[in-house]
């Protein structure tokens, strides 16, 4: 089976925005075991968008459009799709009930204008959007399946997972795909590959092995097709129970998972409780933590101790080590932990104190010098990085090591 | 005069990859007067490559296409250029001497796969490559320029700049096209459209106007295009001038600016200082404010306060007003900007109470209620705020809200 997608806006054409939307719908596609044959960016424009509607229906069994569904005059696309599809919009009034709730939730007032997104093409199926004003919308066309959705990533996303992907499973019959992504920390693409490189020539005909780095975690992906998802399921337990003896602790989760999920899963499993501070990271230590739901079980609080004083007088650390050895070193950095630590009364506690950079870099300690320390009920480690010059490299790399050390002592 | 963009590469339609490429190869054109009609993504796959090419080379003068060009990869795209354009590949010797002092320069050893890149078509013009292995190929077949450049989008780049868009210069006779991004913040997309909507009617012939909403910042942004860049300069100055009597302080700045920058601009003019006590937001206010190369000179730190106690040991919070009007509730957020601004000594403080959710809300707090205050030199706000139950979009636009509250005291 295989899908087209289309995203639909002069602001891609003209370079204004990244489209990540497809990238993400694509992934999603190739999980469920559809092609994805050609993603084409189109502009907002009735012929325009006519015309690559056509094209892809002679190649696509689905196609997907994203974009150019706003409440403002700059949307064209549902009067095009009504032309396309040979229909007209007519008032839906339960949708309009969504949308005068959600205002009334965030205390908008209710315009014209988006009453106006409740009206919609008589003839397709809607797929409800709990989370904005622009629904989904799924046509049939001779043998082709067309659905429309808004641009925004975030409600384009809940509507693919919660609405679309579930009709695209109803709709068609699609073979049997089992993925398996594991997810690792410690070891960069090449490293990796050299020291699994055994194990990976020895995997089983069909089994495809996929790196997807990233700077907060390396996945490894293992997918095969067949008929029978129990044999699949089976054949990829045994590969995967190999790469473990391989690997270890370097594995950290499975799936979508994140190191501060994970470290968040333990911490609430032994009702430990944590604690940061952060100097070059900034709070985006805090930040990964606390996107976690459910996270003020075992997260107290922060403290982002930029300015040196705030090292001295939150965190106590002492003030002649600091004149003596600077900020970004290992006595500092171990004093920042244990200070938070105590501060908050808590089990365990990170921190960081580093160069950021592009700027406040010496000959001593040039910029991406980052030291990392973690204190336990009854351990303290630290130890020294040397990172690059980019400013949001070093923040992001340096929370994910952070995360992992911690992870890493939680599990010993 | 009209291009396309091809981007050939499976692990662009597997979602390996974002294609990034499209969009900066798009701003480039655009900035150079060259409206980009379509950009397509193709698979690695000879047929697929020609049916693109014949569907662009109908609607655009000029095609650009990335990708496919690596020294493993380099077979198919090179073969079907050829086959396409009707030609063979020859070895260029002066292409040939490059690779190999390239490969020197770098220290590594010579392959025979590297070599075969200096094959190439025989009827094109050849875009010399000084910090890849892989050259741009400039082909013409009957009206249409077709041009062929590596993925890495560090040699297409400096492919672009260097040789290709001087050479577009030459080919074609251009357009002037002016574009002006206008950032506000304040207004949702329906709100701000009612508001200026007269100004919209009364916009001169061919000016448009595009709305490109995100959880950050609303973007406006105006297009003309013409003759002569500095009378369209002057006609969108004029229109930037009535729009700012509708919109007044909600416009915050211009082209990539973000609100965190423009908070930090003002402080750093004026010699302020600001501290954060973050417990819905979880340390991302300080997050994005350190995001910022420079604003240690500005930025003290942060307490997130995710536990109650923390609000009143670190912050100083009434523990008597915690338990009477609990953690979220304008007593409780006055008094965390204040604290944090006595506890670091800044001039400035942000504080955040609320429920960020999915769960914890009540009947009296549900999910999305949410608490800002800014405190200034000599003043307190507070405010309330009921955002939706998706925890992400709750930290990200709590978090906007009260950076351009902060703004806004800043320019009283």
């Amino acid at each position: 089976m295989t899908a087209e997608i289309i995203t639909i806006g002069d602001e891609i054409l003209i370079g204004q925005i990244v489209d990540s939307n497809s990238a993400w719908m694509a992934e999603k596609l190739n999980l469920a075991g559809i092609k994805v044959h050609q993603i084409s960016s189109v502009s907002d424009d009735e012929i325009h968008i006519i015309n690559a509607l056509n094209e892809a229906a002679t190649r696509a069994d689905l196609v997907l459009m994203t974009g150019g569904l706003g409440p403002t005059k700059d949307d064209i696309t549902k009067k095009t799709l009504c032309k396309y599809f040979d229909t007209k919009l007519v008032l839906h009034n339960d949708i309009l009930e969504d949308i005068n709730a959600l205002f009334k939730r965030r205390g908008f007032p209710i315009l014209k204008e988006n009453s106006r997104q409740a009206e919609l093409p008589e003839n397709c199926t809607i797929i409800r959007n709990y989370h904005g004003t622009a629904s989904g919308m799924w046509f049939k066309k001779d043998n082709t399946i067309f659905v429309s959705m808004p641009g925004v990533p975030q409600e384009m996303k809940k509507l693919m997972e919660d609405g679309i992907i579930p009709k695209i499973k109803e709709s068609f019959e699609l073979p049997v795909i089992v993925h398996r992504t594991i997810l690792t920390f410690g070891f960069i693409e090449s490293e990796l590959s050299n020291l699994i490189e055994d194990w990976e020539l020895g995997l089983p005909k069909g089994m495809k092995l996929a790196y997807l780095p990233s700077l907060e975690r390396l996945r490894l992906r293992l997918s095969i097709s067949g008929d029978n998802r129990e044999d699949l399921e089976n054949l990829i337990d045994k590969e995967e129970k190999k790469l473990k003896e391989y690997l270890g602790d370097a594995i950290f989760g499975y799936g979508e998972q994140s190191l501060q999920e994970m470290v968040g899963k333990i911490l609430e499993k032994e009702n430990k409780t944590l604690a940061t501070a952060e100097s070059c990271t900034g709070g985006n230590i805090a930040r990964l933590i606390t996107g976690i739901p459910g996270s003020s079980e075992y997260f107290k609080g922060a403290v982002v101790a930029y300015e040196n004083s705030i090292k001295e007088h939150v965190l106590n650390v002492s003030e002649s080590d600091l004149i003596k050895f600077g900020a970004v070193s290992k006595k500092v950095v171990e004093q920042m932990a244990l200070g938070v630590k105590k501060l908050m009364k808590t089990d365990y506690s990170i921190a960081t104190s580093g160069i950021a950079g592009p700027g406040g870099g010496t000959e001593d300690k040039p910029v991406g010098t980052i030291w990392i320390a973690i204190a336990g009920p009854d351990k303290l480690i630290s130890k020294k990085y040397t990172l690059g010059n980019q400013r949001e490299f070093n923040i992001r790399r340096t929370s994910s090591v952070a995360l992992n050390k911690l992870r890493k002592m939680l599990i010993e």
